[in-house]
C-alpha cells in the first residue's frame, strides 16, 4: 500500500506541513476578509505594507507579517527598492481572490473562514457521535440542516455565495460531462442562485433552463444573483415537499450528498415520475474512489457533510444503485478529475 | 518573482488544497485526540473501522470517515478483504503520532488543536490590531503571555508538551550546529521540560547542563518529563527579573521571539555580564529568509507569534544587530533546514 515517503522518517517534512495547513488556510481567509485581494487588483501598482495598513485600518505590523506569508506561499509577490518591499499581486490572486473577479472564490473563503473552520473546531464530538455540530458551533438545532443554513438572511446569502463560487469553477465541467442537447426543458432542483443553471443554459442555448428552490432562496437569487441577460428563469418550490413540474432532465447538484439513503431514494422516484418521456436526471456530486483511497478533496467534503449536515459523499456504485431503486437504467458516470463528478440516468 | 503556476488559471488546485489546510490539519488532530494512532500501533494487526469505533468509543460512520480521509493522505493503509476494510498504521504515524513513540508529536498536536486553532480563529482582528488575540479567544489579559500560556497546570503540561515535542524532533540539528564542547557549564534559560538541555548534555558528555526556569515549571518538568538516568539538572529561578547564575554558555531557545526589543536587549546585556570570560550564548529560532520570501513555515510562526505573544519571527540581520548590541562579537549563523536554527556568539 502506499504510504507518506520513507523519507519522513528521517524529519516529518510533509506531516509538519499538513499539521500547519490550518494557519495557511486562516491566512489566505483572513487576507480576503481584509480585502487585501482587492486593493492590490485596484491599485493596479505594487504598495507598502503601510500603505496597505493604511487602505485597510490594521496595524502595519500585523500585514506585513500577513503579506510575508502570501509572498512564500507564491499568492502575492515582493520586490524589494531600497530596502522598501513592495508587494503586488499574481495573476492567480487576481483571477481567484479578488472579489470582483467573475471567476471569485471571495464567497466560498468567506464562507470556511466564518462557518466551516468553527464546526471543524468540533470535528471529535462530531465523529464521536456521528452527527453534524450545528448546536455545540452555533446554537442551532441539529436536525434540520438548512434551518441551520439559513438561520438569516445573510448567513443564507453566504452559502449562496459558497454554491455560487463552486459552480462558476467547475459548472462548465458538469454542463459538458455529456451531450444534453437532447433534453429541451431542464429544471436545477436546489439550483440555489443559479451559477450552474447558467452554465449549462449557455451551452444547450434551445433548451429553457429552470431554478427550482424554496421560495426565501429564490428571492434572493433574483435580488442579489441575477445576470444582465439571464436566460434562466427561477421557480419558487419544494421539491421534497411540494410538486416537481414536469421536464425533460433534472439537475441535482449537491443535493443527494445533504441526506440519508430513504430520503434519496423517495426523491428521485418522486423525479422518475415526474419525469417526461424519454428524459433523465444529472447528478453533480464529488465522487468517491471506490477503493476507499480518495480522493482526499472528496473524503475531505464527506467529513464536512459529518460536521455540517446528515449525508455523505460516495462512490459511484451507491449512485447506481440508488438510480436503479428508483427506476432509472442506463446510468453513465463521468469523472471531471476536478471537484465535482458527473452522474447521468434516463428514465 | 515567482509565483504559483499558471496552470493555476486553467483551475485552481494548488490554491484549493491550501483552502482545505484547515480540514486536513484538524482531521489529523482529531485523530490524535481519539487515540486512533495508539490503538493501530498497540493492535499490532489492521482493524476494522466497526473494531476502531467499538475500541475508541466513537461513531461507526465518524470514524469510517476519518479513517478513509487519514488513507488518502497516507498516514494510514487501508486493505479490502472480501469487501471488508482493514486499516493498519504506517511508520511515519507510528514514528510522530502514536503517544508512546519517543519522537511523538502528539503534545504539539493537542496543542495546537485545543489552542493554536481556536486562535487563528481570531487572525482578521489580530493583523487588524497588531496584537495577540489571547482575550478574544479565551477570555485571558492580552498582555501576561504567560500567565495566559500558563493559566492553569493543565495548560501549563499542555505548552510544556508543545515544547518538549519540538527538541525531541529538533534538539539534535540545534545541539550539532556548532562544536560546543569549549564550554564546560551551560544553562538552557526557560528551558522548559528540558528536552533541548537533554539533547546538549548527550552530546557534551563532559559539561554540565542546566536548566533555568520559573519554579511552576521546573516542578512540572520534575514531575511529568524527568527520565531515568538524567544527567541535566534544574532551577527554579526567573532570567528577567531574577539573577542569572555564571556559566560558560547560554542557550535561548524560542525565547527572543516572543518579546519586543527593548526586552531582548536588556535580557542579552544581562545574560552578557553574568557570562564567563570566553563563554557565550546559542540562540535556538526559525530564521527568516532577508529577503521576505519564506521559509513559509518561519513567516507562519511570525503570524503566530502576533496571535499568542508580543514577539515575532527574524532574519539572521536581527539577532546579528541585538547580540552585537548586548556586547556579543563573533556571530555565525547556522541553517539547519528544518524547523528552528542555531546563532552562537561569543563574549
Amino acid at each position: 500500500a502506499e504510504h507518506l515517503s520513507q523519507s519522513e522518517l528521517d524529519y516529518p517534512f510533509k506531516l509538519m506541513e499538513y499539521l500547519n495547513g490550518f494557519r495557511i488556510s486562516k491566512a489566505i481567509f483572513s487576507a480576503c476578509e481584509l480585502g487585501v485581494f482587492d486593493l492590490l487588483l485596484e491599485s493596479q501598482k505594487p504598495l507598502t505594507a503601510g500603505e496597505v495598513a493604511q487602505k485597510l485600518g490594521t496595524s502595519g505590523d500585523g500585514i506585513e507579517r500577513l503579506l510575508d506569508l502570501l509572498v512564500a506561499i507564491e499568492i502575492l509577490e515582493v520586490e524589494l527598492m531600497q530596502g522598501t518591499a513592495y508587494y503586488n499581486s499574481t495573476d492567480v490572486a487576481n483571477l481567484y481572490l479578488a472579489k470582483s473577479s467573475p471567476k471569485s472564490l471571495h464567497s466560498l473563503i468567506i464562507y470556511h473562514s466564518q462557518t466551516t473552520y468553527p464546526l471543524w473546531n468540533n470535528l471529535v464530538d462530531a465523529v464521536r457521535e456521528g452527527k453534524n455540530q450545528n448546536e455545540k458551533t452555533f446554537g442551532l438545532p441539529s436536525e434540520e440542516i438548512f434551518s441551520a443554513i439559513y438561520r438569516s438572511e445573510e448567513e443564507m446569502l453566504k452559502f449562496m455565495g459558497l454554491m455560487n463560487s463552486t459552480w462558476v469553477i467547475d459548472g462548465h465541467d458538469i454542463a459538458t460531462a455529456f451531450d444534453l442537447s437532447c433534453f429541451k426543458s431542464i429544471i436545477d432542483l436546489g439550483g440555489c442562485s443559479g451559477a450552474l443553471a447558467r452554465e449549462i443554459a449557455k451551452e444547450y442555448p434551445s433548451s429553457t433552463v429552470m431554478v427550482l428552490d424554496l421560495p426565501e432562496v429564490i428571492q434572493s437569487a433574483q435580488r442579489h444573483f441575477a445576470q444582465q441577460n439571464d436566460t434562466i428563469c427561477f421557480q419558487e418550490g419544494n421539491f421534497f415537499d411540494g410538486e416537481i413540474p414536469s421536464a425533460d432532465l433534472y439537475i441535482l447538484a449537491r443535493i443527494i450528498h445533504d441526506w440519508k439513503d430513504d430520503k434519496n431514494v423517495k426523491l428521485l422516484k418522486k423525479i422518475h415520475s415526474a419525469c417526461n418521456k424519454g428524459g433523465g436526471v444529472l447528478i453533480a456530486e464529488a465522487l468517491l474512489f471506490e477503493n476507499r483511497r480518495g480522493p482526499t478533496m472528496v473524503q475531505t467534503f464527506s467529513l464536512n457533510m459529518l460536521v455540517q449536515t446528515e449525508g455523505k459523499e460516495h462512490p459511484p456504485s451507491y449512485y447506481t444503485h440508488l438510480l436503479t431503486e428508483a427506476g432509472f437504467r442506463d446510468v453513465q458516470v463521468y469523472r471531471t478529475g476536478k471537484s465535482y463528478d458527473a452522474i447521468l440516468a434516463l428514465k
